[in-house]
């Protein structure tokens, strides 16, 4: 199974000057991923459909918002089995689509084959083919799999690679890609809102996280107290997020997101089956984590 | 993501009169399912397209024995991320290509959303509206997800739910399923060689076997001592499959498949990356594992 | 960790005058471990200490069932962290109290050092010291940890060491480990009535249930339907057995186990902290679980 | 399983002058646990008994390092199974000895039944009786049990109950923990020197560490940085003690530990079986892990 998803040319210019979209690899090296991505969910329409309308407007509320520094738009996720052909494929139709970077997951179906040997192999191909630069994401919740540290330092080297999401929220980990790429320019990104603070402190340089979709202008806000030293400060909001982060990830979903975005004014709508909407308590539940937390 | 195989029209006509196509749900649960099923291996092109050609001869040459009692086509698999409404389409393209009822695998992508409720909601669905009779597929080595057993139970009582293919190999789960499901005509195959005496001795009705793609006509005489209580003679040759079996699945998977398959004069080919060919000593250790069992 | 447990000289001596106590380790190997074993609960006094008289009338209770073909007793299971000495120390006392044969658990406090070569080691050490024979014992959802197959057959072709409980219910493995050591006189236990049938079936040659303690001469049937070959009627026993086993094992553990043992005539008492005693709820579901399949 | 360590009266007098024993649970809260803790190796003679010779060169070698801050030490490991009585019983032979606290593991041989519910008994049973403050004690990776969150916060609560030392090594957690008790004077302590740091940015005041048997004084450098919030120094040091704290742990275990030990001018000895000596191809990597650090 690969995901792509695709990094938007909606980021704000005077930030982004240097993303310029190019298939220079040596310039791949070269863009800057650092800042708070929201992995945005996708409005539906009552067919199941995806609203574009509603998703623009949700992409303006956001950058309207004068602190939010960096935004990230996915497609609706995109998987496939096993193949490495068809990812490559994606990633063509996703740079032609203007994405300026494209975020893969690892292929899982056959989880007991995919050792590094076939993990470097399958990255390594997509990397050679893609027009634009690629950023690894590992996230064995979801995929019953990790990349594999070895696999992770040896990709890193690829002149088309620009990095990795990593959703495992293993710091020890985490500090140890940063440790051992040191040398190589290769960017690491938090894949949870969970552990962000955490991770700025290791040497992330930032962070995927779901939560950007509710609480975007809060976690630039911690982002700017990890990188200006502020880690007191950092602390004291990094922790105010774990729950509500918990909530709309790990504990209950894309639905529990979807829900507090309508609370917080923006289009969530409803998930597409199989995924269910929440319970009356499990609603109940989600606001108490936010509000307890001091956000409702 | 979902699996959705397909049952082909290419079985002995004498055996499966019984198996003609309806739409109709009651019917459908008279779909007769006992026997040995092999999902069908792809062959590929070089260029990794499928080879129809060498797939039909790999048919032909299956047919041909005569003591295969049943026939299993898959298309190369298909799995989609999470939609119901993907799952439903796809079912209907298979009716239409011709098939006889469709297996459809767990979704599996928001792991910890899937629980029983969404489940349940998903695979009603999915029977619902698919034209021809629908197996559940529970593979938690590849999925990561065990179909929970009251999902399964619940599911049972559906008119166009025919059965399941389990191939997590918990015997107590298995023999569980049967029991509970004895008044509703539930049928349950294996799904894997390695476990299939033992399956069939709890009370299955079959088999989807990889291992069939290259020991057929062997796993159907397995078949017919076990259906004919013939325990004793049945169990010594159960046990001659297991390390042949583990090999072509968990140990080395779909390549030692398809490098068996050209042993034993079938048209194997080569795997899609990011599956990886074997290396010289897997290939050693595969040949063991059939040599050591009588097998070459 | 290390358990040790007792095989007691209560058994019935018509059926096991082999069974003389030796140290002679070519005489181990003929001992025969056929039969159902109850690993015998322990009753506690109010103070938390064991009842022996409880225990010695539990004990006459089941003597005197006529069907019951086989005796087992555990002391209350005795662990020690990682150490090979303590272990050989412990046998020795066993012995000295009059054990026939000892069962020894797979040491696992340092879980991750624990592979095949330090596993062998420690068996094989044990085993050489032991007065009196050895059987493994495998428990992984107790100790985290199954004791790897190579380990299992390497340490089958030691002389003093008799066979194996598996309680993993992993039935492909347990007909692997019958195949491979079919040359060895290596005895498999099943080590739960869940899947004692399918481990008859593949070539066990008992089970250690603690279903046993309630349902002793029920067991002892279906062990004698299985090793009479009339399986039709041994599966309609052995489904009916699944749900009170899991109940008294898996779901809701020792103290359901000596609740369901109060109901059936024996002392079952109160379980030691930090085991927690049923909640009105559970005790509905055990009762529940017995009644449905027609066992109260 | 309970494991209960000690914590010595060998600590520096002028940095623990508080830490007086005392029996009062009002008092026990005060005890002041911020400081990096070596869980000591433990010497053998060559019949496997203790060297208490050799570790109290152990311990004064440790002691005479002057940026040293803490000590810990712990008895060979004791773990019983899941008594709670013994577990108490065990507390009050430490305290006697000595102990000015006493670290309680997670109960786990039944591990299906120790829920929240379960743990929190012990746990606070043991605290009720225990004659010196409690710290518990959560690691997954030996255990297969992470002591819940709710169990944490319930416990936390308890006058006798001063901390956690947390080995699961989740970031996120343990700022949740911190979060969640921040008006309790709750203390928690990394139980790993891989996610030290890391630990200390979210609100932890110490670690219970094995590489500080071999690192002392350059782990209590980075607690140094850390308290003193020159965090760029931190990341630094941190991420050089990766690999060598992975390789005396996860990777190569106690044996590893030892033989560092060694290098470094202690006594580590032999390990006790099953516990094995390195491979030569094993002491080769552990040694690699220190050097291509720095450390050697």
């Amino acid at each position: 199974m690969q995901c792509v998803r695709v990094w938007s040319s909606l980021r704000r210019a005077a930030h982004r000057a240097a993303w310029t979209r190019t298939q220079s690899h040596a310039a791949a090296a070269r863009l800057d991923l650092s800042g708070i991505y929201p992995p945005i969910a996708t409005p539906f329409t009552a067919k199941e459909d995806v609203d574009y309308q509603k998703l623009e407007e949700n992409l303006h509320s956001k950058c309207t918002m004068k602190t939010f520094r960096a935004l990230f738009v996915s497609e609706a996720v995109s998987c496939f089995c096993s193949a490495t052909g068809a990812t490559v494929r994606l990633t063509e139709k996703m740079a032609a689509a203007g994405a300026n970077a494209v975020l893969v997951v690892t292929p899982c179906f056959y989880k007991g084959k995919m050792d590094s040997r076939a993990l470097i192999h399958h990255f390594t191909k997509v990397a050679d083919s893609s027009p634009v630069p690629v950023v690894l994401y590992s996230v064995p919740a979801n995929t019953g799999l990790e990349l594999p540290l070895d696999a992770v330092l040896q990709l890193s080297k690829h002149p088309n690679i620009l990095g990795i999401k990593d959703s495992g929220g293993d710091i020890t980990r985490i500090g140890l890609i940063v440790h051992k790429t040191k040398t190589q320019d290769f960017q690491v990104l938090a894949g949870s809102a969970g552990f962000l603070m955490a991770a700025y402190c290791v040497g992330a340089v930032g962070g995927v996280c779901a939560l950007a979709n509710v609480l975007g202008p809060e976690l630039c806000e911690l982002e700017r107290l990890c990188v200006s030293g502020r880690w007191e400060e950092a602390r004291v909001l990094q922790q105010r997020f774990i729950e509500p982060n918990a909530a709309v990830t790990r504990k209950l979903g894309v639905p529990a997101l979807k829900q507090a975005m309508e609370w917080f004014g923006f289009h969530g709508g409803a998930c597409r089956s199989p995924l269910q909407p929440l319970t009356e308590a499990e609603t109940q539940q989600l606001r108490q984590d936010f509000s307890s937390n001091g956000w409702l």
